[in-house]
């Protein structure tokens, strides 16, 4: 009666960022900007951790719009990257669709500005094809949260799985032992309440000596 | 298992407005009344630059409801206007019904006041008949947030969309280039970070002088 | 795939008031106290006005929790009183069960505090017995809103339909036309905003001279 | 160097109410409107209560702005009413001053509709002139709660003491033994949570013999 | 010991606008964006209205501080308009000073973005060389309300007076008499509560037909 | 169509606590700190009280992660207690499974830290075994509202239910004639509210001798 | 110009609690239950550790205001309890003026239920009289924030200094040197985040073995 | 009457810095983490950028305070570091005073945490010996809001002026012409929204080709 576990598999998972255009994060109210800052730049940085594929994705970078945020560009320099020439929804441009089924992968994890249009309408679209779609919602923003409540409802209702960037990792690393430095790092890097708690234990192990001392 | 993908079709849709009227306007205190207003506008004016055929129906104008918005009497002069001599569901009065089945079409766009009355009443009827129904959540409004939740799931769980008006404008244009420059009056017109965006836009390619020059 | 429409219905309903208690209200937190207070007083005049027959039960009244809120006492003189020797549930007193079999009805609107024990237990319990069933949430009360949003979630899931006195008292008068008097006293008395309008309203109907006359 | 305590007193206070009318009342958005009824019915059954003169004033009661409520109006058949011709400061009225003067006392005690306008400026105005004046803040509403705190920001530099119908209500009182039961009805009137330690103390006293004995 | 009531005049008014730049306002996150932007033009309209003087100034607006709101170079084509070329407090900028102190006015009411330095800079600036000054607070935005607090208890310490759009129109008008149409209509304009108020009563004094008469 | 009533039985219950560390909590954002803990305490105490089968887990308490909460440790001195080497989802490690397994139940309770993964995800993992779970939401914590309720959405999609720490106790107890001293012990502890009720109670009911005697 | 550091010292402050009654705390709405239990006990116990003196005052213990807390009473068997006969304003007490006389002391740290009454009136009548006076303003509480808000800007006017209990508990101790396991005990009892901290710690330094050991 | 307007120079202002240590930070909940980790990072930027003489203390770094953020070391090798032996107020430490009073300097820019004790406490100290004290109240963090408030309005009664970082920042710089690629480093690198104008302005300058081309 209710939807099956699908869990993330890291050879099936592709990361899709739509739209996270310069011009576009101004309209982002529902997230505060430090912090949804940091949450894309997580993805990024566990997509790449990760090298699970990724695929870029913006709308009319030239115009109000603006480019692409650097930082993506610059972590992902060899990743398809499709400019759409008009289409709102990316599924409706097939070289988006062909450059996902390029991978053989089943499971698309989506991340865009803003959320009811820019992640849900692929996210629905990809859905109605068959595919296992989880939505990356602290790294998706929009106006407000009235409107990313009405997002998340649709989505929802038609079978996304509502995920968070720090639950992605975790569901695609699975075991600590895989690489505890790695995820360390990842996470130390994104979150300061865990970045603090590897601070105080490294002074405690004496990794990092007191200035006082 | 999930509801299907239902997209908006713009050879399909109609779009209610329901008891959009002075008086009740007073009632809406979930939304603060600047962005309501805006949102309601909105409508108005995707309907009319998408030409959806449009029905307003509004319950006791002369009373203390209060008369519709003007702005929405001159926006469609022409439209079917139902006065609903009592009946609250708008769906409980055959000319409401047959003004929405004269169009011929199966996705039902609503907005109203107060949610869970004016909008949910129509949109669960309208399911149990077998359309398609929207609610265009943010430029429907009622009496605080908790009525609104309440409001929500029950239409969600009948199997309506929750909708906003800029996910319709896009859903319904589907590709900047049907349409560039009407587009991006519609956003402009309507969210004050859009028109910030394209005003700096324009000042940089040369389009607005500069005061200071 | 949805839930279909259950409206409620002048003579299948039965509104069932679960320990309204004077020490129990000071659970209550996720909605304000002149606001609960009214909603709570808002139901029982619902119930009255439209003489739906009304069950009341409560929990240990000498203790406590303390009596049941006088007003709805002095409401309900000839209502079955069910005082619970000790079910938490209250579907698990077979008087309670007893009492609503015997108004032979099927759409069971239930109100009570706390939300997640006293409103969803006897819901999920009635709903497992083939009832229809309708939380009034803005009657329903507890600790804050997580626990109310877990209660609401709860319920939905297992096919509780949840609405507010407002659409309660909406959906079972259908047409202003059956007592336009009535349902506007009814409104007038619990909403301030629309108690407004109506006093406008009549100043200018002349029903009302102006003090300054 | 600070304020120096100026106290409520029986002999010395006057309660003035400014333009609490049903239009005005549809932009109080800063409390919400329950909780404001009440508090403005609890200043004027205070004010009753304990006989304080108590003066009323209106802008235009026949335009938008609407009639008084009606309640104020039944409280204080015999009090000096004055419908302002067009002035917004009240103060700017010669016969809302002669009517506070009339009275000899020195402190004034405000509410209005809204705020920043129909309190601080004859409030302003007062302390100006050597009255000690002292803003019931939850009587008295405005737009939201910027234009409140900035209202509040310009009374409390000038000298306005703000304070609470509660606040008011217990520094004219000073000692329950003056009147136990009057105090306590006006409480319970007003406080639910009050009103619930009431009764089920009451209860317990044996004076609200429990239904289900 | 308190700060006497400093009461705008027509006759000592002048407003600054203060970096109301389309690049600077997606910093303003204390404040809703179309509630924000409805009170800088409101400011406008106001100061149109009144006739007050009115000065503009602005910062790089060739970077991506952006050109000023287009509808402010439209509303004040004569006004003056002070291009700062470096100064972040504009009062350092002799220009700006010179075009206040042309006025001969001493009353200097300031709206601008960000608060914490656009306003407060030269607000400071000016109360330290006599000056009254009156910040906007409402058409005055900032990065986020801990942000504003800070800046209205410094400029409040100094004896900055806080106030609103509202506030600033009626404390100007000071009596209706003095031209309701204008009033009416601006307060209609900026203020959709309001609005509502006059549709009603313009339809029930028959001014707007009822669409379904 | 929905769920059915699955009802906490004693003889099916178990509980299971996940990574309740003391560096873990402070990554706890969603509730506050007073709030949660006395949550968690909550639940040892009626998982003690109720002597429902509880199983400890934790995650590397050696490093940055901390100990878990003593007061945990102290309360389940024979309890299983699972310390994973490196599974991030608890199910993921056969020890953990195999002492749920041991215990022969089939309803899982299950309350942890963090919201999103380590209650999640066994969660998740049960559901698909087959088990019946449910989720203590208000012992459960993560960075904030928004992940919170991406987490929930997820779980409940899956077939988890949603409780709170009263329901479960609650739900498990049904009747207080089972044992009224035990369950007013277990809500006078956690529930300041409650306690109060009772304080004035037993001094009513002459049990606490006012100290004012 | 402004006030000048008055520093809590432990030979000059007298603590005095005011009316924390069982049911008076119901009426506590601006701080959550929880929390707000837990400052009013870590009052009680600075009060001990520090050893100073304290005075309890209630008001009305046989009716519904109820018992003073248990726990205050308990805490403090020794120290002078004022059961005011019906004085509002503790100062108007002869025996509790005497009792704060009878120390010699000149700082007086009140809290109390409810603010702007049994906190604000002896503190405003304490200043009149030339005493230093302190609020601890998180273990007073009252009706909802605007109440709070309008009681602290009453009392921060007329010169008293609001503090919280752990600036209190901070400024006494002045050198951790002083006792660093008392003031640790203190904090840990009585802050999470802090008990989290010393957990952790204590682990890593051996104190505390890990359970998985 | 009231304060002058003090305003901060580069030849006059030392930045003090308060216990921002890993441990303490995890108290800190007035303040998102990630926006808080960002100000308190962009107020060591800004110190270093315009080279204003900084001075770094902190408490007990061995124990479950923690160690100074990591960071913060990294940017000030060189800066007079106090670790102080157990005095709670900086102010108390002569070593502390003796390095500020070392500087020559008057105006004294401090954050820290917990901002009620150890922004607060030295702050007041240092009024109290006739400096300028600015407190930079978004690098400056504490237990919630409410405890907040109460550690602003001490401060700023007695004479404390608060500020923010970009406040500090800008009235440092003064003019942009002094260094506008530095300074518009500094503001790119901690707020968002200014580096995605920047971002879109570069690009449409051609500074940044788009990805698509």
């Amino acid at each position: 009666m209710s939807k099956p576990y699908s869990r993330l598999d890291l050879d099936q998972a592709v990361i899709l960022l739509v739209d996270h255009q310069a011009g576009l994060l101004s309209l982002v109210r529902d997230i505060e900007p430090d912090k949804f800052r940091n949450n894309v730049l997580a993805v990024a940085d566990l997509a790449a951790y990760f090298r699970v594929p990724t695929i870029l994705t913006t709308s009319f970078e030239e115009g109000p719009n603006g480019p692409l945020m650097p930082e993506l560009k610059a972590k992902f320099p060899d990743a398809p990257f499709i400019a759409r020439p008009g289409q709102i929804n990316a599924w409706d441009h097939a070289d988006f669709v062909a450059a996902i089924r390029a991978t053989g992968r089943r499971q698309l994890v989506i991340a865009g500005v803003v959320t009811e249009v820019c992640v849900a309408f692929p996210a629905l679209s990809a859905i109605a094809e068959g595919f296992e779609v989880f939505a990356i919602t602290d790294a998706s923003g929009t106006f407000d949260p009235l409107v990313r409540d009405a997002a998340w409802n649709r989505m929802s209702a038609a079978g996304v799985q509502l995920m968070t960037w720090f639950a992605v990792a975790c569901e695609l690393h699975r075991d600590w032992r895989r690489d505890v430095e790695g995820l360390a790092s990842l996470l130390s890097a994104h979150i300061p309440d865990y970045r603090n708690l590897m601070t105080s234990y490294a002074a405690l192990k004496g990794a990092i000596p007191s200035r006082a001392a």
